[in-house]
């Protein structure tokens, strides 16, 4: 049976991506190509996305070779000409790529990356391109949506067990970690991102000893320093006596309890109830942590409801984005061979060309509004968002680190205005078109209808 | 930036498994513990599940070891000491697992795994059994829907491009050919998994030649059989009428065209008039293949319509089972030492104790109901559910193929009463509670209650 460490890069790639380039070499179409990949629709409650997935991504496509063992795979489906497999043999990525940083705010319509490369090496990457940034940005926007809720209140990462599988288990610990969470659970991400892990017990650990009582007098045998108790396997609030009961042992060892952690019941009112024992009990300081099944819409709730809760761990709500599960991402040809592209559909406009998103901010420092123009054109007023990071096949910049990403995207939420960051029904953030791109969009659509439908307008 | 490939096995794991684990060590718990893995509770419009994702667990923990770099990292985050370390670097699972195999039905409250190991261990496979068994369940489930919708009508999985990450996208892949689809556009699952592998052109394909219909026939010069032309990029009628000349043309060689591709608009009337303008054309048929935001309610729906579509192509809410993104799946010790366990929680119930399930058939071969039993106690009647298939750390039976739990799912899936099979608001199953299991129970309940709560009852 398969594991992860058996997933060969080139391969996670649709087939049609494969016969496409086989039908592009044999036609000796090697034109260049503009490939735009953006988000095309909001899903509910949500009004903006934080760009994540970027590193990976280029690190992966600088990489991607096709080892003996897939072109013989590939080979073996007899679809494909030898031709064919040799130009896969050879492949190299030769292009450019412009993409919005990691951490950075971006909106829909916006391209998040555009790919300019002969058109076989930019149609070979979709699939991978359109995994990595849809699985990261969709994490990583949904973690954002926690810190607003949180109010400042550290947020930590239990997800792992209920990710889509392992590699969305480790993205989504590096998406909290991005837009601020303390920490993760996940040590495999703690280990590859460098991002503090945390964790302490389960209720199968209380249950194994005899007397709830034990198991915690055994675990600070263990950890004495920075202790967490489970204090809800039994009743929490006799747990909470208990923990009272493991507090003072400390004490009179100079040291101290620091936190206990409520997994279930009603939070709210349980930690309240928790808080007063500890208050009554003389020791105020010890924090209480809440967990199972909180998300955003749960962490806003909670505190509106007056909850003593000092940090909240979070899981598989958020870890699959639950209230929305996937974005509506489209990686679309806007340009081939210096000639604009685009597909008419109903519903599901898709700008041609070669793009630029600029940002326009007011004298605070807070956006006000994006533009959306073509690349070639004038410099639209404002602050372009993409960014060339590959040139001629290589990276034109060193890697970025996660802590680095993290940096930018704490500076980049002060910016974002507040309605558009609200939990539920928040205010959509203003793109406007370029005039020029408009231009170009509706002769383009005028010539399409004209040739492919046979409408004169 | 880290790949999947970098993904040691041995830290998909949560911090606290480690935590308890040394705790286990420190207080010297070598007692045997069982853990059970099961579902809580049915998503919304889910009465049964499809069991998948055991194989991949099995050969995992047996192969499970920690490398010199894991346990580097683990003594980095100085929290243990050398004597767990060491333990670690022995380690090697010696335990016995029992579970239902996969391509078998169960449901909420049925062990789907249980593990009987010295608690040191079996406490550390946690998070990867969950995360593996989760995933593979929850998108099996999701695509058995999708069969039972499509009423034998072929399905494709394209969904790679939305999973939550790649190794999503090949369990979806595994998913979908397990429950009977006709293959996927992977080609990584498609050559882990010996998938029969699809895909033909997208809409950048089309738009990338001057004309419409230069792209069709450069296609068919590249790949004259079994072609299938997307025929919806700039109208879909139009499109319809190319392809017939397409067909045309390939008869005049001898050939035929296999198929046209919808993927947008509004696909039951648009198939119905594609059918008509193919009938009138004289070639009737062609088949007509639909794709775009498909799940399970959609075909239903298509169907209900009269669309007329030979086969369905289904991708994101499918491969993120949007409707229904995790499952509420539980890994509780059930019993330490020769200890009955649980857990006192509202509205969660842990059955103590080691477990095995049984299903009853009519005369006809059709489930009954289930009954969920102690696994130590008189056999019930009925077909016992979970099979032995690793005692002492290793196999006690060759791995699966995935051909092998296709059959058996297929097999089984006839026995699955219809009303339970429902896409929407399906009958439960019954499930019973042997009486034996539910004395235990009762007796564990009132003991916990009494020695930890304080209660006499």
């Amino acid at each position: 049976m398969s594991l992860w460490r058996d997933y060969a890069p080139e391969l996670v790639t649709d087939l049609y991506e494969f016969t496409m380039a086989a039908s592009y070499l044999k036609e000796g179409m090697s034109g260049e190509a503009t490939f735009s990949l953006f988000v095309r629709e909001y899903p509910e409650n949500r009004a903006y996305f934080v760009s994540a997935g970027l590193e990976q991504l280029i690190d992966t496509i600088c990489a991607l070779r096709f080892s003996e063992e897939s072109i013989n795979y590939l080979s073996s489906l007899h679809k494909f000409a030898q031709e064919f497999l040799e130009a896969l043999r050879r492949y190299r990525f030769t292009g450019t790529i412009r993409a919005i940083p990691e951490g950075r705010i971006f909106f829909c319509q916006e391209p998040l990356l555009e790919v300019t490369a002969p058109i076989f090496e930019a149609q070979i990457i979709e699939t991978l391109a359109m995994n990595v940034l849809q699985t990261e940005t969709l994490l990583t926007s949904k973690a954002a949506r926690c810190i607003q809720a949180a109010r400042g209140k550290p947020l930590v990462d239990f997800g792992l067990r209920r990710t889509q599988g392992v590699d969305a288990g480790v993205k989504a610990a590096r998406a909290g970690y991005l837009v601020g969470f303390a920490g993760t659970s996940n040590l495999l991400a703690g280990k590859l991102y460098d991002i503090p892990v945390f964790g302490t017990m389960a209720h199968s650990y209380v249950t194994s000893f005899p007397h709830e009582m034990d198991s915690f007098l055994a675990f600070v045998r263990a950890f004495p320093e920075n202790t967490v108790l489970l204090i809800d396997t039994y009743d929490t609030l006799r747990g909470a006596e208990k923990a009272l009961e493991v507090a003072r042992i400390l004490e009179a060892e100079g040291r101290r309890l620091m936190a206990v952690r409520l997994d279930s019941g009603d939070l709210c009112s349980l930690s309240k109830e928790v808080r007063r024992i500890f208050r009554k009990g003389g020791y105020p300081g010890i924090q209480i942590m809440a967990s199972g099944s909180l998300d955003e819409y749960r962490i806003e709730q909670l505190l509106a409801g007056g909850a003593e809760i000092d940090s909240f761990a979070v899981g598989t709500r958020v870890v699959v984005s639950a209230d929305a599960p996937y974005l509506d991402m489209a990686y679309k040809l806007t340009e081939y061979d210096g000639r604009p592209i685009l597909k008419l559909s109903r519903g599901k406009t898709t700008w041609v060309g070669r793009k630029q998103a600029y940002r326009r901010y007011d004298a605070g420092g807070r956006m006000i509004e994006d533009v959306l123009g073509t690349a070639g054109a004038d410099r639209e007023e404002g602050e372009p968002l993409l960014e060339e990071v590959m040139k001629g096949g290589e990276r034109v910049r060193p890697p970025e680190t996660l802590r680095e990403i993290r940096a930018r995207f704490a500076r980049e939420w002060e910016t974002l205005p507040l309605p558009c960051r609200k939990t539920v029904a928040p205010k959509l953030y203003p793109v406007q078109i370029a005039p020029a791109l408009a231009r170009l969009q509706e002769e383009t659509v005028r010539m399409r209808l004209r040739e492919e439908v046979g409408q004169n307008s």
